[in-house]
Parts: C-alpha cells; structure tokens; sequence
C-alpha cells in the first residue's frame, strides 16, 4: 500500500514534498491557509483529487482562529479564505469543487454556533478525504472491465496514489489489476516540464514492484508504432458536459498519437473533476505558467537567456478521442453528453 | 551569417563543442580519427550534414601518419580507418556517404602515389564541406515555394547551422526566407533527452534575431490546435527510397499531430540523406542510446536509481505523412519513389 500523500495530523496538515521526490521522501507540514495555497501553487501536493483534499484542509485552518461570533461574520471569513485558496491554481475543478462543498457544509449548519461549526468544517474535510480513498478503490474496480491480462498501459504525468490520497485513478486501475492477478505493465512519459512521470509516476510504481519503463514524450509514437503499448489511461483535471477533458499537458498529444495507432485511450477520475456547467473543453481555463520551468532545471539553466518560453500547463482533448472515461460510478462512453449527466443525476444509472 | 560549425584549421579540425551550448561558445580541436569519432558519439557534433563532413575530416586525420609506401598497403590503413569511423554512429546516413565517398575518391586516385593520395583525400573533404554551404543555400532557395509571408514555422531538434556546416537545411530555409523578406517566426519544441531544440535551436535563431519561441515536445498538439503555427519544416538523417524519414526521435509525433490539424509537414535535407538502397523506413537502423541521457540532465538524477528506461534516438516517419522533401535539387512529392529517384539520377530534373 502506497503511503498516504495527505493526512490531517495533530491539527495540521502533513503533506509528501513531491518537488522534492524522488531523491528523497520528506513531508511538509502545514498549519495556516497560506502555506496549503503555497503548497498547491507550487506543486508540492498536485493531481487533482489531492488539490481537493488539501484546499478542504486549507479551509479549516484558515478558518481555525476566526473570533467571530456569529454566523454572519464567520462566512465573512470563511468566503474570504475560501476566495483566498481558490486562486491557487485555476484548472482542476476538485479544488473549486472542494470550497464549493465546504461553503455548503457551512451554510447548511449555519445555526449551529461557531464552535460546533469549525468542527464540522473539519469533519466534512475529512469525509472528503476518506471519500477520495473509496472513490479510487471504486474506479480501480471499474476500470478492470476494461485491463486485460499482459496489457502494456502507457500513462502520462502522474495520477496515482501521489495525485489523490493514497490509492490513485488512472494508477488506481493498474494496482487494482495487479490484485486481481493480472500481469500489467508501464510506459510513462517523463511529462516535461516538471517531469511528473519521470520523478512521481516511476517513484511510486516501483515502490508496488510494478514493471515501469520510462520514455521522453517525443518517443510516444515510435513506441506505439513499434508495438510496445496496448492502451493508453491517463487522468483528468476537469471534464466538460461533452466529454472534452482538460488534463497535464501533453495528454492531448497521446489521445491523437493513440488515435492514430488506433489504440484505446481512457481517462481515469472521480466525477468530482466532472464540470458540467462547462459546454465544452474549449471553456476550461488553462493555467499558463512562468517559463522558468521550461528553461531551468534544479537551477541549471538550459535554454538562452532571455528566450521566449510558452508554458501552457494543461490541454484539452476532445471527446472524441476519448474511448471511455471510468469514473467511481462506473464507464461512461459517447455520447458523453448522455452518460456523464447519467452518473452525476443518477449514480446507480451503471 | 552564423559562426561555421565546422572548419579546416591548422592541419586539424575545429569544431563547435555543441554539448557546452547553449552556456558558453567553445571549440574542440581534433588531430586524430579518435577525437573526431568520439565528439560525433558525444554529439559534440551533430546534425547529419555536419557529421558527414566531419568523418571526411576523419579519414584524412586517420590516415596522415600511414607509412605505407603503395596503395594496396595503404588502402588497408584506409579501410581501417573508414571502418573505425563508420561504429561512431548508425543513423545518419551521411557518415557512411562521406565515406564511400573518400574511399571512391582514393580508389579512383590509386596510381597517384601515397603523399598525393594524402593531398587529394584532404581536397575532397574540403570539397564536401564548401558543397555542404552550397547545398544548404540551395536548400534554403528551394524552399522559399513553400514559404508564405507571416508564416510560424515549428521546427524540432536543430536542423540549422549547428547541423552544417553554416547554413542549415530547415533552418537555411528560413534563413533564406527572412533574406527574401518574408516574416518569419519560428516555434521549437525542446527535442528530449538531449535537448537540442532547447540548446541549439533557440541559441542559432536568437543569434540571427529571429523570433523564436520554446515549448516542451508535449505542447505541440496544444498550440497546433491553438492555431499558433502554419507548417512544421524539420531535417532528416536518412531517407528511404519509397520516402519514409528517419530523424531525431519525436519527428514522427509531429508528423501524426501536423496531420491530425490538417498542416503541411515538410522535410529539408541535402540529397546525400537519401539511402535509396533501402526501400522502406523500417529497414533504417535506428541507434539506442544510454538511458541516462533520459534520467540525468547536467549530473542531477531526475528519475529514482535503477528505473527501466527506453531511449531510441531517431524515430521514422512514413513517407504518406510528408507533404514535401526539399533538397537542393529542388521539391520533391509523393510519390516519392519516382520523385526521390528523379532528383538523384537527373538532378536537373526540377
């Protein structure tokens, strides 16, 4: 079992560094709402799923030393904290989706005092928490309709136990495969340019003994082309109505290269990435960041001063490249219109 | 004009140390066959062009101290040397011509006398380097047909002067372009493991005060489809008789996504790129390098010890994604078969 990549711990939040990984394992501990936003911002705790679970917690601890004393004022600084960590990172939805249900828990107890309040503000951080936990093992379950025995997965970036709490989805699949006794193996991109795949994704498979082969992203289609994968499975930062999915950039990349090898190319996530009020991938925000990380290494500058850089931070893949997308409800395939409301309206629907 | 990557100097040759770029501007002197074999294996130099004419260089350097007083004598020396020369890499296939070439060259001299032998051996290398400037001119004039005022050009890996001698094939062609005065910019994706897009490309541009602007190898489908660029031109280290390119892995990928976004894909090469012995890509051997070019950059580990790694080095792209080959004897188009043959056996043929 992979360590878990976010607890509540003696009022804190104890959080794996993953900028610092894989050289070496270290935790940050995290104790106001500033340090959760820092953390988020900077990637120490990144994937989706676990966006959520931390900027939930961040909620609580940038709630914690309100000395208001009634309900009005308290959501004066519950909606300014909230605002605060919203900022952090403007793509995957579970963030938003978090505050959302922080907010909601808030007002819905409104009547409740202060006190009693903030703990319940803690209790819901932490049913989310051990939500995101069952919520993996679920898809892990779903998706081995859809892992064969010797199946070759190539994955990108990381969305595994190290993006949600400890279990993780497109990973999630692969370890739930292996339980069940099927033989899986890995490719993954490194995912430049903070080489998810090639610090995290390689860290924590090897970790499950799991057979791991990294390649650079340039070398996908020679890969396929040579036969080496049978499928592609990825993750998802937010899914619009239609089925467009917003993932790390370069996911977009591998659903057309998988397209063109005529390859199945799933995505992996909780309905908590699902944005249905978005029509289409194309209204997703796509977080654009400093050129730094394109042209710096650990400090060691590997481009000319003063070069351009263009750092898109996600993509969008269409649905149409999509073949399915396994959620903790179950698969849901085109029309992705149809399905995806299906399991958000009626989650016993599959 | 760019600084030449390559020259004759002092009875040696001097060469752009590339490993060290784009940090500081050093050069190599190389006296022996040895040092020539081992900065090709380094990629201290690279690009096919400029390795053609620095194994010419490395023969001539190999067999200046034979003592041997007649030909068969010193056709064994040179064979030696040839021999040696040709292990420093198995791609590019400009290597192996260079140096039928000089065996062709002393074989057709063989009654001349060693010392002369010696002279016309140098000559010829000379002679390929001063056609190499040539050529990449031709090159850059040859490809002003598909070159439109405004256009933003993706290029990968470096196929410019640092690949030639001076000029360029890719990059020549853009050169040319701006002499012409047509607006031109230019997008490179980084070009992993080694980085030359990165390193060199951005480096040779800025140098020449052309906009240039750097991505990662997994942005290109994200800013294809967000209609930044027009046409991709990228060079070839080998090319097959039916049309089918080998080049600097990730080539392919680029053929796939400029196909998907319905964009001209264009090869630029000299025609001493073209193995017409080989009918099809697949039969190109395609070099594997160390894997730790994939998991150590500068030193620094960036992926856990001991993780599987698979690092080809060129990748092929089949000759039905290459809307056109550009060489200096002009445009060639599917079907490639007759075209290719056409510019080699008539080379006034366009």
């Amino acid at each position: 079992m992979p360590v878990p990549t976010i607890e509540w711990h003696r009022g804190g939040v104890k959080i794996i560094d993953q900028s610092k990984l894989p050289k070496k394992l270290t935790y940050l501990y995290c104790t106001d709402a500033t340090s959760i936003w820092q953390a988020i911002r900077k990637l120490q705790v990144r994937g989706a799923p676990a966006i959520g679970v931390a900027v939930a917690f961040g909620v609580v601890l940038g709630i914690k030393g309100s000395t208001t004393k009634n309900y009005r004022d308290f959501e004066k600084d519950l909606n300014e904290v909230i605002d605060y960590l919203a900022t952090a990172r403007p793509t995957a939805i579970n963030l938003f989706w978090a505050l959302e249900r922080m907010k909601h828990v808030a007002n819905v107890n409104r009547d409740e005092g202060i006190p009693e309040l903030k703990r319940i503000l803690l209790n819901e951080a932490q049913k989310i928490l051990e939500e995101d936990k069952e919520v993996c093992r679920k898809i892990g379950e779903n998706g081995q309709a859809l892992v064969e025995n010797g199946d070759t997965i190539l994955t990108h970036c990381n969305a595994g136990a190290l993006a949600t709490v400890d279990y993780g989805t497109a990973l999630g699949i692969i370890y739930r495969a292996r339980e069940e006794g099927k033989k899986v193996s890995v490719y993954v991109d490194e995912s430049r340019p903070l080489l998810q795949g090639a610090r995290l994704t390689t860290w924590e498979l090897m970790r499950e003994g799991i057979d791991v082969t990294l390649i650079c992203d340039g070398m996908v289609g020679r890969v396929m082309e040579e036969g080496r994968i049978s499928k592609v499975l990825v993750g998802a930062d937010r899914v619009a109505a239609n089925g467009d999915c917003a993932n790390k950039i370069g996911t977009y990349n591998l659903a057309i290269l998988a397209h063109a090898h005529h390859m199945p190319f799933y995505i992996a996530c909780p309905t908590s990435s699902f944005d249905l009020t978005l029509a289409r991938g194309n209204e997703i925000p796509i977080e654009e960041r400093d050129g730094d990380e394109v042209t710096t290494l650990y400090g060691r500058r590997i481009a000319p001063e003063g070069v351009k850089v263009y750092n898109p931070a996600f993509d969008v893949t269409p649905a149409h490249l999509i073949t399915a997308i396994i959620t903790e409800v179950g698969i849901a395939r085109p029309l992705y219109k149809e399905s995806l409301k299906a399991q958000v309206t009626n989650p016993k629907f599959q």
